[in-house]
């Protein structure tokens, strides 16, 4: 074990990040003005709670310290705060007047934090206000907690082809601290740019304030929580389906390359190859679903495109919103979001999935063995957005792909043995693991709920949505005896 | 385009081998001695045509070469091959006086001859000997081709990953003729021996020598064939589903290892890492599904585990035989079963799928992500079955599996487009990419038949069958401009 010294500064981050927490909490009530607050009181106590226990680490583990972390502390740190945070911020769901189980309180901060957004809540519509912006502000802070993540910790930690996106800042020694500190507030500044953007927009577009506010801050962090039974169905509007897009893609793109726009260099931005191919994805596929249902049932063609962006768009960047029921659209449209479950955003976005540069590098290696086949001796370089890329990154990227598939067979198998049909397990396997929202079938389909799934299913699917936020290797890491040894 | 003169080898080739199939076709009839052949006069028109074509080829090529194929020489032979022998094969069916469309022809003898075994043909218990022998026999002579296939050609193209075996042998230079020789005489004759070996224990057992012959040869070729719309289910007798299990097991292993044993070598095959995999994964998932039934059904512990373990290695051999309808076991089983369907059996057997040294490459890459995890400048070789394993053997066997789970995608999504919903589209496209043979849901499940799907979707899997077959990567390296580059 390693010895509790090393563990103290991990628990010191920790009580920080509950502090500001704690202050978030306070949001809801203070946003509303103690207007639709019904449940004031548990924010109140559940940010009390918060802040003391986060005083508590904080100060209780020492003080402040300006040491880096190593890297088992950050491996660590990584884990707990995406176990800690969730597990705090449902205290306020715990003690307002919802009724809500255990289970279900913290299935839904879960879903909420990692930004997945399957819900086990019926009747939103009914719900209290401060209720359904709690909902809307765990995802917030979910997402630029992944943005976060996904810059400054996983580069570094080497895991899953993500070292292909270190920069400079990637490196934790001493001298790079003002460089990082420097990048963070830009991230914070893109984030807060793209929040604010997408509430005026919305706003602007004929959401009263509350839903603008509640939208923008599930739209940006792909996050999928919306004020209504019908998600985004309750605004039959196409100009907000077609903004929504705009910004989920928004939220699905690199944040790193935000942060040089907002440093006047725009170039990065337009040319980069995971962003092109992301969105000619979308609009092909949103193509093909809109062409097959302007043929089969005569949709109008302009309804028939701007649905299937909105709902192609909300299940690529793993946000999760629905316009309508998709899965009435027709079989086609049933397999192949099926398999946009799994694809995700881009790296170093708020999206989830598999991700786009992966599938990206598997073409690349594909392209690479076809000439190999005819060109034994040829000499291949690989490149990627004007990079040479190692066999290291090819080998842990494609690593990252089969522990995904053979963990989502797993969990698919665990849901089957509680009872889930086969297109459940295998839809609520992938949602889960990828943090979409939405699985696909009677229950969980877009139309659908987690709430009457078992018990059990549902601790699973939440394990399941932590997995996939933590890259999986990151938790798996942690298992391996090596990781123990001194 | 590749000058005429560089075709004529090939052509010669394919000749030589219609005459093959030409005296095949007169087997079912000299077989059953003019018995139950109502169909004599469709196998020797059949035989007679095949013949004939088959010596025009031959001798119109230009009689007796030496030559040894060039590369893309060999492409174009191997497939070509896997197009013409199985429409070749399908005469005897179009002839007869079954009045099977020309799709369903086809379809019949691909899946045959691919040794996937999905067949589009009911009321099998009451056809005459003739045909269902002709059936059978297609099996059989797919199950030699893919052999033959998989240790001579694939190797030494390079494919997915079949260089880790390539032997001496795979060099096809002059010198090492005489070497390839003495193999294929070795691959015959095990094939050979197994395949009477299974025929006399299925007789002992108790089948009659019809059912014993026909069952073997879809036994041993891993096809799944049988001659009763219940498949194995007809013989409600554990002692040969059990026996027929063991004999599927051999079928799915390595051939050069028994060929190895005829001169001797017993180690190789005793100490082979992918057949040690192949085994305990068999005997796990078995165990595991023979638990859950008895757990929750309460079925006899003898019954279920047998039953469990046939079922599977039915499956995972990629043969599709079924001893009851798997589907009815519950949830679990329904799940596992859809994973099962892409494992396959080890490389250079006669089974498909994506193969055991593929799944035990990409766990050796895992294991090194971890380790370079914690250690980032550590060096780690990889090794499998004694060897060192190249970079170059791991992105191929993974460009492999890229490629496979991208044409699936592909195969649903055209199969959903022509309205087949989201569990037959999906296992439709993997039961036929894999060369399995039955899917899951009503319609192709393990009780059903692909008799009721559309003509075009059924052309849709016969072309997912013959890509499967080939590796794949073999069929599209001849769609790259490169390859009829000079």
């Amino acid at each position: 074990m390693l010895p509790l010294l090393n563990i103290l500064p991990v628990i010191q981050i920790l009580g920080f990040l509950l502090i500001l927490l704690s202050l978030l909490m306070t949001l809801p009530v203070n946003l509303l003005m103690f207007g639709d607050t019904p449940d004031w009181l548990a924010f109140v106590k559940s940010a009390s709670i918060c802040c003391a226990v986060g005083l508590l680490c904080f100060f209780g583990a020492g003080g402040k310290r300006r040491h880096a972390l190593k890297q088992r502390q950050m491996f660590i740190l990584t884990v707990s705060a995406w176990i800690f945070i969730p597990l705090f911020s449902s205290l306020p769901l715990l003690l307002s007047d919802l009724e809500l189980s255990v289970t279900d309180a913290f299935f839904e901060s879960i879903s909420g934090v990692t930004t997945t957004g399957s819900t086990v809540m019926s009747g939103l519509d009914h719900l209290p206000g401060d209720i359904l912006l709690w909902r809307s502000i765990m995802q917030w802070m979910g997402g630029i907690g992944i943005i976060g993540m996904a810059v400054a910790i996983l580069p570094f930690l080497r895991i899953g082809g993500m070292r292909l996106f270190a920069t400079e800042s990637s490196e934790w020694t001493e001298k790079a601290v003002p460089r990082t500190n420097r990048l963070a507030r830009g991230l914070v500044a893109s984030y807060l740019a793209l929040t604010f953007g997408c509430i005026l927009t919305y706003w602007a577009l004929g959401m009263d304030l509350f839903n603008a506010v509640n939208h923008a801050l599930t739209t940006v962090s792909t996050g999928g929580y919306s004020t209504s039974d019908s998600s985004m169905g309750q605004f039959d509007q196409l100009s907000i389906l077609f903004a929504a897009s705009i910004f989920m893609m928004l939220g699905g793109i690199p944040f790193f390359l935000f942060v040089r726009l907002l440093n006047g260099q725009v170039q990065p931005l337009l040319r980069d190859q995971q962003i092109h191919f992301f969105l000619k994805f979308l609009f092909l596929i949103a193509a093909i679903i809109a062409v097959y249902r302007i043929w089969n049932d005569g949709t109008f063609p302009l309804d028939a495109f701007v649905h299937a962006l909105f709902n192609v768009t909300s299940v690529v960047t793993t946000t999760g919103y629905a316009s309508q029921d998709y899965s009435l659209w027709g079989p086609l449209v049933v397999v192949l979001f099926f398999f946009l479950t799994f694809v995700g955003g881009c790296s170093g976005s708020t999206s989830g999935g598999m991700k786009i540069f992966r599938f990206q590098l598997s073409i690349l290696l594909l392209r690479e063995q076809v000439s190999r086949l005819l060109h034994p001796r040829a000499v291949i370089a690989r490149h990627y957005n004007g990079r040479i890329i190692s066999d290291e990154i090819v080998a842990s990227s494609v690593a990252f792909s089969f522990i995904f598939l053979a963990t989502l067979a797993v969990v698919a198998a665990i849901l089957a043995a509680l009872g889930l049909d086969l297109v459940t397990s295998l839809t609520g396997a992938a949602t889960a693991l990828a943090n979409v929202g939405p699985g696909l079938g009677d229950t969980i389909g877009p139309a659908g709920n987690f709430q009457p799934l078992p018990d059990a299913a549902k601790w699973v699917l939440m394990a399941a949505m932590l997995l996939g936020r933590l890259e999986l290797l990151s938790v798996f890491v942690m298992f391996s005896p090596q990781f123990w040894r001194s």
